[in-house]
């Protein structure tokens, strides 16, 4: 007889139920009941992975528990929010049980590293679907908008770009990747690390900021489009793996600016910002200006050596 | 070429994205930011509807816009809670267009009557499935539980049992409904009630509740578990519409325990409640009184003549 739905949550959700004493009632009610901090603004973001959209139906459960989670602390951290409550709403097929323990085993990562408590959601039969709200708190008016960039601002990309792009394509056999990076490679498509602490160091100095999830391109034309404003950039100021440089240059140039799930921060700092604080953001996660905010609309692209660099993709398109 | 995911969420949820002083940022960054009222608890309520299983495939998507938001809001009536925001993850099969429109309308009947923001989620391609999350809020610490009722107390249902279950049942043609009550059982199933007003009227009264979405007998033994009690109930006692008494009585009485989707609430009361207040409350919505929580384990079913009547089935298993 398969496992009901109270079986379920008792045996695969119950170490993640981590009450905070924040949390007055979690899993168990009609609906969970949180006290938000006094002064504290409520942020909230919902995502949801389709298999075979999202993630390659060969994805092992544990790296979709991971990244389910990873790609909702992303877009917290592109607001400069601590994540704090979880709900989660799974649709399984029949018996899930021993997927249901690779994948939770993959969630309590970075559920336990973030300390943040499950506290409701739902579990229904059908195609498999995971989708998690993730709820984070910032001090009142301190968040950070895509809207904020203003001529002159410095723009910076966190980590490295294409490294997930890199890792798709050699599951779609397009290229294949020298064994020594397989594994870092295969990390980053996986198991990305949300850049929550450099985050929360950008409140208060970035005057804007986003996750790269659908590619560079198209997710800096968030912030520009939201801010009035374009942007110069240097395409050889990208930041590149050593795996990526191991493809011809210019395809590598194209994988760093429009494939997603990168989950790197990409945001604008006043010019005025001291090199020694951009120094300290730094050594949280390390980072390259890739170029200017301008006040006509566009992204110009030019090389070091002052020629024009045009790019011709697009990033990850949802509909 | 089909509407992008931008331009869909412009074409059909520009509407529904009615800002308050309290959102201070909605649907178009990384996470939308609210403020909580101060003094006030957050209720959190997620629910997945999945075609084929939640609804038959044959139901309206004006239908399921409508129910879709009615089951969340069934969820914050059953807690007291005022209904504030929605997060929403649609995954949709290709050109959506039309099918968003219908969904849209059913779903903007609630939301409008609410006065409720939608402030974020998500849209994906895939088997047709609704996430919904709805937030509310209530004075701290005044939310009611499922876990308060205590021996002496009352239990009350608001309005009728089992008119969903006959309409399902109909649709299976498991039985036929007279016309005279096609369209209201019909509007029963695709179109519940959420009781908001009731559950407000419950804070400070009520000490536990629920809201009957797997059956009266199967919700009911979630307050009295969580209540570490019974219940001595009468099944004479059970409000029945005029369109289910048509069906046989024992048949009757039986869905009237064990079909869900009902979306009433069920309550209960201490004994020194005054019959003016109870009076003040069905005017509201109609209520019934059932039956009394007992202190020894588990449901007695005593009819009016003194027999002992035993229902056979269960409520609606999610697994």
């Amino acid at each position: 007889m398969p496992l009901s739905e109270f079986d379920l949550i008792d045996r695969f959700f119950k170490n993640a139920l981590r009450d905070g004493p924040e949390v007055r009632c979690g899993i168990g009610d009609d609906a969970a009941v949180v006290t938000t901090p006094p002064g504290m603004d409520l942020v909230l973001t919902m995502d949801t992975l389709v298999a075979g959209i999202h993630f390659p139906a060969t994805t092992s459960p544990e790296d979709i528990g991971y990244k389910a989670l990873a790609v909702n602390l992303s877009d917290l951290a592109a607001m400069g929010a601590e994540p704090r409550w979880i709900t989660m709403s799974l649709t399984l097929p029949q018996d899930p049980a021993s997927w249901l323990e690779g994948f939770m085993a993959g969630f309590s990562i970075l559920a336990e590293q973030y300390s943040l408590s499950l506290i409701g959601g739902d579990l229904a039969h059908g195609p498999l679907s995971i989708t998690i709200q993730l709820h984070g708190v910032l001090p009142a008016g301190t968040a950070i908008y895509r809207s904020g960039a203003r001529p002159g601002d410095r723009i910076y990309v966190s980590g490295t770009l294409g490294d997930a792009g890199l890792a798709l394509g050699a599951l779609d056999k397009r290229w294949s990747i020298d064994s020594k990076y397989q594994e870092e490679i295969f990390n980053r498509l996986n198991r990305p690390t949300p850049r929550i602490e450099l985050g929360l160091a950008l409140r208060g100095l970035a005057t804007s900021a986003i996750d790269i999830s659908d590619g560079l391109q198209a997710d800096l034309d968030h912030i520009l489009t939201a801010s009035n404003t374009g942007a110069i950039l240097n395409p050889d100021q990208l930041p590149l793996s050593d795996a990526l440089r191991q493809l011809p240059a210019d395809q590598a140039l194209e994988i760093a600016l429009t494939s997603g799930d990168d989950y790197e921060l990409c945001f604008t700092l006043p010019a005025a910002v001291q090199e020694i604080e951009v120094k300290r953001l730094s050594a949280i996660t390390p980072l390259h200006c890739i170029g200017a905010v301008f006040r006509e609309a566009g992204m110009q692209w030019q090389r070091s050596d002052g020629s024009i660099f045009t790019p011709s993709g697009t990033g990850f398109r949802h509909f």
